[in-house]
C-alpha cells in the first residue's frame, strides 16, 4: 500500500479516536468505548474505510505494549505482591468458571464437537488487560485496592489463556494433550517474569548512567522504547503475550521497584520523573491505535444476523462469559461490594479472545456461525461492561470501605 | 513478517543509531553520520540483519516528516522570506550546475545514452534536506543566517527535483516533454504552499480551543501528529514530497508565523511551548529511524568494486556533484567565506536522489553499474560532507561576520 494512504489512515484513526472518545465522555461513557467505536465505524463493520493491515497492526501492538509499560510504571510492586493471593484466586476462578460454563454450554446444550467446545471455552478465559485497565483508569480507580487485585489477576489470566491456547492448538492437531510441552512453556514464563524485571532494571540503570555522561538529546525516548520493545519480543520468545514484556519492563522502572536481596541500584528520582514525562506523549500517541484496531478487527457486517443459532448461541454465551467472571470475583476474600466490582472489571475480553477466535477460524475449527457468535460475545463484553461498571460504582462506590469479612 | 521480529528490528535500529551517534560524537563527527553508519552496518552492505521493509520504511517516512515539522516549527518565516532571494539564487544555481555538469559528464565523457544521462543528472539535483538540516543542527548553526538561506534553497531544490523526476519519467515513456503537465504539477505545488500553512494554522487554533474545553489528556500528541501526517499526504497529492507537507505544517505552527492581512488568530504562547515539549520525544523517537533507513537503502555490497567503470564514473560524478553545488553557493550575494559554506552545506544528496536511482533501476534505465555508481555518489556526498563542513567551520567560522560585499 502506498505511504500516503497509510499516513492518511493513521491520521484518520487518531482523529476519529479522539472525536469519539470526546463524544463518549460527553455521554458519560468511558473514553475507551469511543475509541473502540471509532474502529467499528472506520472498519469493515460500517464504513469499510480501513481494513486491518500489517502496518496498523504493528502500530497497535506497539500501542498496547507501551500502555502496559505505563501501567507497570505506575504499579506499586509491593501492593501487587500484597494483592497476590487474592489476584491468584480471582485469576483462577475467572479462568475456570467461564471455561467450564462455556464448555458445558457449547458441548451439552448446543451439541458442538469436543474440540470446537474447548476452543469456544478458551475464548472466554482471558480478560482484556488493555480494556480493563483503561476502564478503571477512566473511572480514576486504577490505583485503588481493587484495581491492583484486578491487574494482577488479568496478567495471570492472560498467561493462562495463552498457555491454554498452545495446549488446545496442539490438541487440535495431534489429538493428545502434552503435559510436558505445557510445563515447558509455563517454566519459560516463570523464568521470564522472575528475571525480566531485574534485567530491565539493570538496563535502565545503564541508560541512566549513559544519559548522565553522554549529555545528548533524545536518550530517554529512544533507549526506553527500544528497551520496552525488546522485552516484548523476549516475552514472545518464551511463549508469553508481547504486552506482558512491556508490563515487566514498566514494573522494573517503577519508582517502587525493589530488587531481591536489597540490591542497591539507585537512580536519581528525577530520572523517573523524566521517563514519565517523555514517554507520556509517545504512549498517548500509540495507545488509541490499539483500541481502534480492536474495533477494526470486529467485522459485525459479516455476521448473519438472521441466523437463530447466532442469536441464541451468542446471547447465552455472553451470559456465561459475564456470569463466569463475576463468579470468579465472588470467591475473592473481600468486602462483598468489592467482590462484585472485581468480577465485573474482569468481564471485558479482547486481545487473547480475538486470537483464539482467529486461530479457530483459520484452522477450520470454527465455522462462520460459531466464529460470528464468538466475535459478538467479545464485542459485547468489551463494549458493554464499561457502562455497568460505571453505573455500579455510581450506586455502590461508597460501600467499598465497609468492614471486610476476612482478609 | 512476524510482529516480534519487527519489534526487535525497531529496537536494534534505535539502539545502534544511538550507539553509533555517540561514537561519532566522540570522534568529533556529526551525530547523523553515526546514524547513517548504523544503517549501513545493520543493512545489506555489512551484516544484512535488516532488509528495508515496508514497515521500517513507513516509520522512517514518518520520522523525516516529523523532523521537517520540527524544522518548520523553529523557522522564523520572516527570516525565511528575507533570505528568499538568496535562497532562490542558491537553489537555482545548485540545481542547474550539477544537472548540467552531470549531463555533460555522462553524455559526452562516458558516452551514455540521452535518457540515462538525463536521469543521472537528475539524481544530482536535489540536496537532502534531512541530512543538511541535521548537519547544521549538530554544528549549532541551524538558525544562523546561512542556515536559513540553505533551508529555503533545499526546500525549493526538493520541489524542483521532484518536478524534474516527473518530467523525465514521462519523457522516458512517451519520449516527449510535456510543458503542460509540468506546469500543472508546479501550479499545484504553488497553490499548496500558499494555502497549506494558512489551513494548518486554522486547524491548530481549532485544536487549541478544543484542548481548552475538552480538558482530556493526550490531545496535543494525537491531534498534532494527525495534522502533520495529513499535510504530508496532502503534499503527496499535489505531487510534492511528503516531508514538505510536514514542513508547511511546522511553519504554520511556529511562534513567528504571521497570516496575510494581519488576521488575528491568537493562541496562548504556552500552547506553542506545549507543542514543542510534547512533540519532542515523538520526533526524537522517529527521526533516527529515517537516517538509519538511508543507510539500510545503500547496498554497498552489491557494488562491483572491481569494475573500472564504477570507480572512474563514480569518482568523477562525485566531483561534479560537489563542484556543482559549491558553484551554486558561489553565486549567492554573501560574504565569500559564507558562499563556500553555503555551497558545501548543499552537497549532501539523499531522499530524492535515492528515489531517482530506484526509479532508474526499476524502470531499466540504469544498468547495475550505473546504479551502483549513482548510489556510491549519494553515499559519498552524504557521508563525507559533514566532515568537511565541520572542518571548514573550525578554520573559517570566525570570518563569516566580516563585511559583506553586497546584500
Amino acid at each position: 500500500m502506498e505511504t500516503h494512504i497509510l499516513l492518511l489512515q493513521i491520521a484518520a484513526i487518531l482523529v476519529l479516536a479522539r472525536a469519539f472518545s470526546e463524544l463518549a465522555a460527553r455521554f458519560g461513557a468511558p473514553r475507551v468505548i469511543g475509541e473502540l467505536c471509532a474502529g467499528i465505524v472506520l472498519g469493515p463493520s460500517i464504513l469499510g474505510l480501513i481494513a486491518p493491515n500489517d502496518l496498523i497492526r504493528l502500530l497497535a501492538e506497539i500501542g498496547i505494549i507501551l500502555l502496559l509499560f505505563e501501567v507497570g510504571l505506575h504499579t506499586d510492586l509491593g501492593h501487587l505482591v500484597d494483592a497476590g493471593k487474592r489476584s491468584l484466586v480471582l485469576a483462577l476462578g475467572g479462568f475456570m468458571f467461564p471455561f467450564a460454563l462455556g464448555y458445558l454450554l457449547s458441548r451439552h446444550v448446543f451439541d458442538l464437537s469436543l474440540i470446537v467446545s474447548l476452543f469456544i471455552a478458551g475464548t472466554l478465559t482471558a480478560t482484556s488487560i488493555g480494556v480493563t485497565v483503561r476502564i478503571l483508569d477512566d473511572l480514576g480507580r486504577q490505583s485503588s485496592p481493587e484495581g491492583e487485585i484486578v491487574l494482577g489477576a488479568a496478567v495471570v489470566d492472560d498467561l493462562l489463556g495463552v498457555l491454554l491456547l498452545a495446549v488446545l492448538y496442539e490438541f487440535s492437531i495431534t489429538n493428545t494433550i502434552s503435559i510436558a510441552s505445557a510445563g515447558k512453556i509455563m517454566g519459560f514464563m516463570v523464568v521470564f517474569f522472575a528475571t525480566a524485571p531485574i534485567l530491565a532494571k539493570l538496563l535502565s540503570v545503564a541508560i541512566y548512567r549513559f544519559q548522565v555522561v553522554s549529555n545528548s538529546p533524545g536518550v530517554v525516548p529512544t533507549a526506553l522504547v527500544a528497551l520496552v520493545l525488546s522485552f516484548a519480543a523476549l516475552a514472545h520468545a518464551v511463549g508469553a503475550p508481547e504486552l506482558l514484556g512491556g508490563f515487566a519492563a514498566g514494573i522494573a522502572l517503577s519508582r517502587r521497584f525493589f530488587l531481591p536481596l536489597g540490591l542497591a541500584l539507585r537512580v536519581d528520582p528525577e530520572f523517573h520523573e523524566d521517563i514519565s514525562n517523555q514517554m507520556r506523549p509517545i504512549i498517548q500517541l500509540f495507545t488509541p491505535i490499539f483500541f481502534v484496531m480492536v474495533g477494526l478487527s470486529l467485522d459485525l457486517s459479516a455476521v448473519d444476523w438472521s441466523s437463530v443459532f447466532v442469536w441464541a448461541f451468542s446471547l447465552s454465551l455472553a451470559a456465561v462469559a459475564i456470569i463466569g467472571k463475576i463468579a470468579g470475583g465472588l470467591i475473592v476474600p473481600e468486602n462483598p461490594y468489592m467482590r462484585i466490582a472485581i468480577g465485573m472489571a474482569m468481564v471485558p475480553r479482547g486481545e487473547v479472545g480475538l486470537i483464539f477466535a482467529e486461530i479457530g477460524r483459520v484452522s477450520g475449527i470454527f465455522d462462520e456461525n460459531v466464529f460470528a457468535a464468538v466475535v459478538i460475545v467479545i464485542a459485547y463484553t468489551t463494549l458493554f461492561s464499561p457502562f455497568w461498571i460505571r453505573a455500579y460504582y455510581r450506586h455502590f462506590g461508597d460501600r467499598f470501605a465497609e468492614p471486610q469479612p476476612e482478609r
